[in-house]
Parts: C-alpha cells; sequence; structure tokens
C-alpha cells in the first residue's frame, strides 16, 4: 500500500464533467490499490471572478477578507469532488485547509505555511477514505484566521501534504503532459521530460516555465518530495500511467530516489530545457559613482520599494570617469514604482540618467550539464547570433545561462536555441489545452 | 449604546451593488450609535446554481459535503460585505459560523443549534468593529464538521445571535415592507402591519406566509428577542427608520416589550392577517373502522415515510358501518411517498379505498381577537358563500380558522375574506421585489 498525493488544477475541475473525469482518476488509482490524497484549486475561473466581484465593491480590501472570500471556491470544488467520487462507489471525505491542519503565519495573500498537522487526514485515510483537501488555503496559528498561500498555493499545499504524510508519491495534474524542454506554444518541437531534477526544475521555475511555482519545487527538493507532473486531460487512466509526464527527482546524478529507481545519469541530455519569459522592463542606471556602497543605496532603495529585481548586471567602471552602469530587469508591470523609487535617490546617489527598455525579454538555458561543459555558452551564442538577435545582457549560474533579447525576438530565439542544443523532437507532438490553474 | 442584529436575505446581496446599498444601511446603523451585527444569506441564485452542480454530480450526495458545499455561498457575500463596510471608513470582520461560535447537532443538512458561543464577536464588537456573520451555517459540536440549518437558516442564525448576544433588536431585512395582512401579489389590497404577536406570526408562518420561517419565529418567542421585518431596498436609511417595517413583539396585549414600548392591544384589529398555501394535496383514508388505534396506525406509517402533515379532519363515524373517513392535507411534493405508505398498511388496516385530491389549497384566517369573537368562523365562511367558493375542510386553533378549498379558488377566497375582515387598505400600495432568500 503506497500513498499517493494528486493536485488538480482549476483548469481540471472547470465544470461537472471535468470533475468526473477528475474522480474516475482518482479512483483508478484507489483502485489500484493506493490510499489517495487530492488537492484541489477552485473551479475554473472562479478565483477571477470573486476577485472581479471584490474590484468592483473595494479600492483595497483587507487581506482577512479577501482570504476568507477566495478560499470559497475551494470549498466548492473540493465538496463536489468528494461526491463524484462517493458517487463511484468510493467513500471520500472533504478537509478545508483549516481541517486539514495547514498552519500558517498571518500574512494574508501569501501566507507562510508553519507546520502541517494532518490528524484528520490520517484518520479518514485509515477508515479507507478517500481525502479531498482544498488547496492555496490555511488557518494562521496566532488569530485562527483563514489565510491563502499566493502564487502556486495548491502546489505547495499538495507537496506539504506530501511530505508531512511521508507520501511515496506526489502528481501534480495540469493541462499539459508534464515539463517541456520549451514553451510548446512557440516551441512547436519542444517535447515533454520524462525526467528533471529538482534544481534544474527550480531554474527553469524561477526564469518562466509556468508549469510549476518555484514555491513547490524548493518545498519539494527540501523534504525530498518525489514529485510528477502529467496531464489531466490525456486518456490513460490505468495504462502505462507509471510512466506518463515528466518526474521531478532528487537528482539526476545516480542516486537512487525513495521508490528505489535510479535516475539515468548517462543519458541525461546536456541541457534540459528552456525558459522564457516576455513581459519584462530593463532599467539602467546610466553613470552610478564607482565606490563601495553604491549599488547597495540602489537596490535598497527598489527593495523598499517592493520591486522584484531579477537580473542585475554592472560593468567594470571605464578609468575615464570612475563611473559605472548598473542595469536590471524587472517584471513590466513593476516598471513605474522601480523608476519612482529610483528618482528618489537620484540626487542623493548622484547619478545622472536613467534609461528604460519596457520591451525586453529573458531567455534561460538550464541544465546540469552546464557545469563542465563550457561549449554551452558558445552554443548558446552563436545559435542567437545565427538568427540575427542581439544579446543585451548576459547572466549565468552553475546550470543556467541567461540572456535579455528584444520581446519580438525571443519567439525566434528560443525556437533556434532549443534546435542548436539537440532537444528538438522527432515528431511534433504538443499538448497544450489552456490556461494554468493556481 | 444598543446592539442591533441586521439580516439580510440573498436578494439585499445579489449583486455588487446590493452588497454596497446593504452596506450604506448598516453603516448608518452603525453611524446612529448602534453596536451593528449583520448576518448574511449567499448572493441570490448562488445556493440554487451549488445545488444544481451537485445534483449534475450526484444522485444523493453525502449531507457532510453538501453542506460543505453550500456554505461556500455565505463565505463570498459575507467577505463582500465586510469590504463594503470597510470601503465607507468603518471597520468590519467578517465570521463564518464555526468562527461565529454557532454550535450545532450533526445532522446535516437541517442542523439544530445546540449553544452559541459568540465569544469572537463579543471581542471584535469590543473593539469597535462592525461584525458580519454567514447565515445558516455552524459547526457540529461531536464531528467539529461544518453544517447547514436548513430552511429559515439565516433568520435562525440572526435570532439565535441576538439572544446570546441580548441585543436590543434584531432586523430581519427581506425584499417587502413588512409582514402583510395577505399576499400582496393576489390581495392588492394588503397592506404591512405595524406590529404582530409572536403567536399570531407563528402561525401566519406555518400556514403559508413566507415572510418569516416558523423556526427562527419560535425561537424568538422563547427568548423574546424584539423582531422586526422590513425591506432592504426602501429608500429610508436614516429617516423615520424607527417606524418602518413590522414589529414582531412578545405579545400585543399591554405587556411591556423590551424596548419599553407598550404594544397598542386597544387598537389591535381582530384579525392580524389572512396566510394562504396553494400547493397542497388532500387525501382521505375512505372507510377505516372506527376503533382505538386505528388512526395511530395510519399516522404512524404516514410519520415512518417522513411525510409532512398539515391538517387532519375525521369526521364521526356513522352508526351503519362503524367506519369513518380520515382525510389529511400535505405539501402536494409529498403525495406519492404518502400514498405509497398508505397502500403498505391498507390489507392490515382493513380501509377499502384511498382518494385523492392534489389540486387544493388552504386559507388561514389569523388573529387574538378570534378566542372571544364566535363571529370570525361566521364572517368567514359567509364571505366564502358569497364568492362561490366550496370548503372542503375546516381546522380551528385558538387564534386561526383554516379551510381547505379548491386551488383554483384560494386567490379570490383570499381577496374576499382580506376584504370581509376590514383589512383593506384605502390606497394599495403593495411593494413586492422578487423572491425570498433563505
Amino acid at each position: 500500500m503506497t500513498l499517493v498525493v494528486q493536485k488538480y488544477g482549476g483548469s481540471s475541475v472547470a465544470d461537472a464533467e471535468c470533475v468526473q473525469r477528475v474522480a474516475r482518476r482518482v479512483v483508478a488509482a484507489r483502485e489500484a490499490g493506493h490510499d489517495v490524497v487530492v488537492v484541489v484549486s477552485a473551479m475554473g475561473d472562479t478565483t477571477d471572478e470573486l476577485l472581479d466581484l471584490a474590484d468592483r465593491i473595494s479600492t483595497g480590501p483587507a487581506g482577512r477578507e479577501l482570504d476568507m472570500l477566495l478560499t470559497a471556491g475551494e470549498r466548492v470544488s473540493m465538496a463536489l469532488l468528494a461526491m463524484a467520487v462517493t458517487e463511484l462507489g468510493h467513500h471520500a471525505t472533504s478537509f478545508t485547509g483549516a481541517q486539514a491542519g495547514m498552519i500558517t503565519d498571518a500574512v494574508h495573500g501569501r501566507a507562510r505555511i508553519v507546520e502541517v498537522v494532518p490528524d484528520r487526514i490520517r484518520a479518514a485515510l485509515a477508515a479507507g477514505s478517500v481525502v479531498i483537501v482544498a488547496g492555496f488555503q490555511g488557518v494562521s496559528q496566532d488569530t485562527r484566521d483563514v489565510t491563502t498561500l499566493g502564487r502556486g498555493g495548491s502546489d505547495t499545499t499538495a507537496v506539504a501534504l506530501a511530505a508531512a504524510l511521508d507520501a511515496d508519491l506526489c502528481e501534480i495534474y495540469t493541462d499539459v503532459d508534464g515539463v517541456f524542454t520549451a514553451d510548446p506554444r512557440i516551441v512547436p518541437a519542444a517535447r515533454a521530460l520524462s525526467e528533471v531534477g529538482y534544481d534544474e526544475m527550480l531554474e527553469l521555475a524561477a526564469h518562466g516555465a509556468k508549469i510549476l511555482h518555484s514555491r513547490c519545487v524548493e518545498y519539494a527538493k527540501r523534504y525530498r518530495v518525489p514529485l510528477r507532473v502529467r496531464s489531466s486531460f490525456a486518456d490513460d487512466i490505468g495504462s502505462a500511467a507509471a510512466h506518463a509526464g515528466t518526474r521531478i527527482t532528487p537528482t539526476k546524478e545516480g542516486t537512487p530516489t525513495k521508490e528505489g529507481t535510479t535516475a539515468p545519469a548517462m543519458e541525461a541530455p546536456l541541457i534540459s530545457g528552456i525558459a522564457h519569459d516576455r513581459g519584462r522592463s530593463k532599467i539602467t542606471v546610466v553613470g552610478v559613482p564607482d565606490k563601495p556602497g553604491a549599488a547597495a543605496v540602489v537596490f535598497g532603495a527598489l527593495a523598499d520599494a517592493g520591486c522584484d529585481i531579477d537580473m542585475i548586471v554592472q560593468n567594470a567602471s571605464t578609468e575615464a570617469t570612475d563611473c559605472t552602469d548598473i542595469s536590471f530587469t524587472l517584471p513590466a508591470s513593476g516598471t513605474e514604482p522601480a523608476l519612482e523609487a529610483l528618482r528618489r535617490i537620484q540626487q542623493d546617489t548622484g547619478f545622472p540618467a536613467l534609461r528604460l527598455d519596457d520591451r525586453v525579454g529573458k531567455l534561460s538555458v538550464v541544465g546540469l550539464g552546464m557545469r563542465s561543459h563550457p561549449g554551452v555558452s558558445a552554443t548558446l551564442f552563436s545559435a542567437l547570433a545565427d538568427t540575427g538577435v542581439n544579446i543585451q545582457m548576459i547572466s549565468t549560474s552553475e546550470i543556467r545561462t541567461s540572456v535579455v533579447v528584444h520581446a519580438d525576438d525571443i519567439e525566434a530565439a528560443a525556437r533556434a536555441v532549443h534546435t542548436a542544443f539537440g532537444l528538438d523532437s522527432e515528431r511534433p507532438e504538443a499538448v497544450v489545452h489552456g490556461g494554468t490553474g493556481r
């Protein structure tokens, strides 16, 4: 008997028929002999509709009330799914975040999990029930108020429950067939990876891959939760299901995973995948005095303004001026607050100008192989050059190389780089079913 | 400083604009110096929509899951109302049934209130907050599961909170201007009563007046909660509001009410109002042996089948046969189960036949004055005779006389009786705004 945690996003439970399809999948796992815990998001666009109602009523709703409002969505989907599973002849019990023991801090809208106390879940499993849990929500340790976990919340709920219950597998069901080598909407030759390591998945998630939120991957890595990402729409219930989707594993270098298999390090491709992020702005602070503390002042001001800074590049100063230019990228939506924050410190800091380019994108190549293969950068840069794409900024980590290019160049760049690294599938079969859940 | 509990039904919070209108009314009470606790139902048709979803997924959903599903509706409306009140510059805090301390038994779908422990409400009031509470819902003492109170649930929530908090007034806001002398949709000359006693209100509610559920009136009577029914659509915020709607008071016979006023017994009309109920069936058990225990067998079988029996009439037996006919009425929707239950006992009981009339209605005249005025029945019967309405059954209580007539005669009967008892308003001004909340 193994314990499986399955998470279904909003598009997987968008209407009554979808809920019934999910129920069949849940029951298939149960009938295969597993204990099953299911985490669900709100149905389809419910969350957006509730947010729209709140917008029409309030200019800045209190976090406590907004969380109370939004958590109604998962109560609906979890109760319906429990009914659908029961209708198929299996006992099912649904639990809210509070009932499931998801204890959080009191930061409404983006609460952090403090502790998971799944006593009621354990009791229901012991009684032979399928357990359905509302994703995205918890209860504050201090105030006993309902909280939400913010972006990636339902995935994080699933991974946190899998860790607390010592589950054998956490399956994240979504509307695509797994983690792809690139976004199949812009790179038709992209293909689903059968396996990817936590670290590469973290880099892919942090640099634009929407499939998993980096928070959930971090959590999974910390507690070594075996993850699998798969499609809830694929018609593979009970057939070869063990090999469907993408497994996200502790490592790709030959360490045995919890399930006892060994990741195929020898066959691992040099590069796992390509992530892109189109809606970025690039701001350059021109002529910052090249002295200790200058960068700290600049980025301290940006942090105080709540700006979500991404890549930072500073070149060596030219001897002539003892000044340097500092460039950084950030989500385009954060451009104005960042510019305002910088203008406030302009006089004190003494830089003469700000330059803005609000039409840039970022392309990131991720792979463990990069550590020992200096040729990766060369392949990347020449692929871009051959496509006529100009590189504006470069940033690297141990397992990632990112370039900033003009937003209009992103798609062509992604396709060229995907081909250059030998990632193209022989027969394109990208399957994308629409939006992503939360 | 007085404490007011206000309850708003689903039609009063049907959309964002309605929620904002309710918020203005709540704030007006707060700014008049009251502590305010607000009980809200789910928005508009939310509950029906959720029930429809459940119907499409399950033939007989578990009560626990159905309650979890339905209670999502109030979470949405209460959070939105809290936001709307906050937007008007007052602090507001919303509480679910569980957070509000509505402790119930574990009978899902129609839980009874066991205890009200409003500690968090008291704390929020003490901190200067308007308190918003989800109607219709509670939490089970034994299982810690979410429960619903069933029909009339939100009204009962409001009255129970008013009793537990020792409120000075409990206002039930709805889509009509108060308790009417008859349903203004069929009796245009009906007018809103300024005052009615608990007992008459109970009879009116039990015999077809939809304005308040009898359960809530019973609760109010037991704990002597001063009730007022009024319209949430009337444009009377802050103006002469103290006299709007219908007050439901401990008595109409001169006992001081909690608010210190004395009900005007001398001016009390003989008859308070007329209730009607159209969708009834009449079943006659023909030729029941006139011996002890026969009626017990018949109504025992009906009770076991869960039939909701209303009027029962048994005539004296004719000497020739030593048999009697027993007739009773029940909601038309309960006809089939009742007939089946009776057929099962037909052989043992030895009655030769069943007669069904599924097109009857009930008209009830309610008023304290009846006790000492034997002329009431005469007025009632001659008004019906003058209108050509045939009386099929008659039943009386201390303060009520009911007749069963053909369903098609109900409207004409109601208008004639309303006129005969001098209840007609001089200038008809019936205001009805649509459906009723739960």
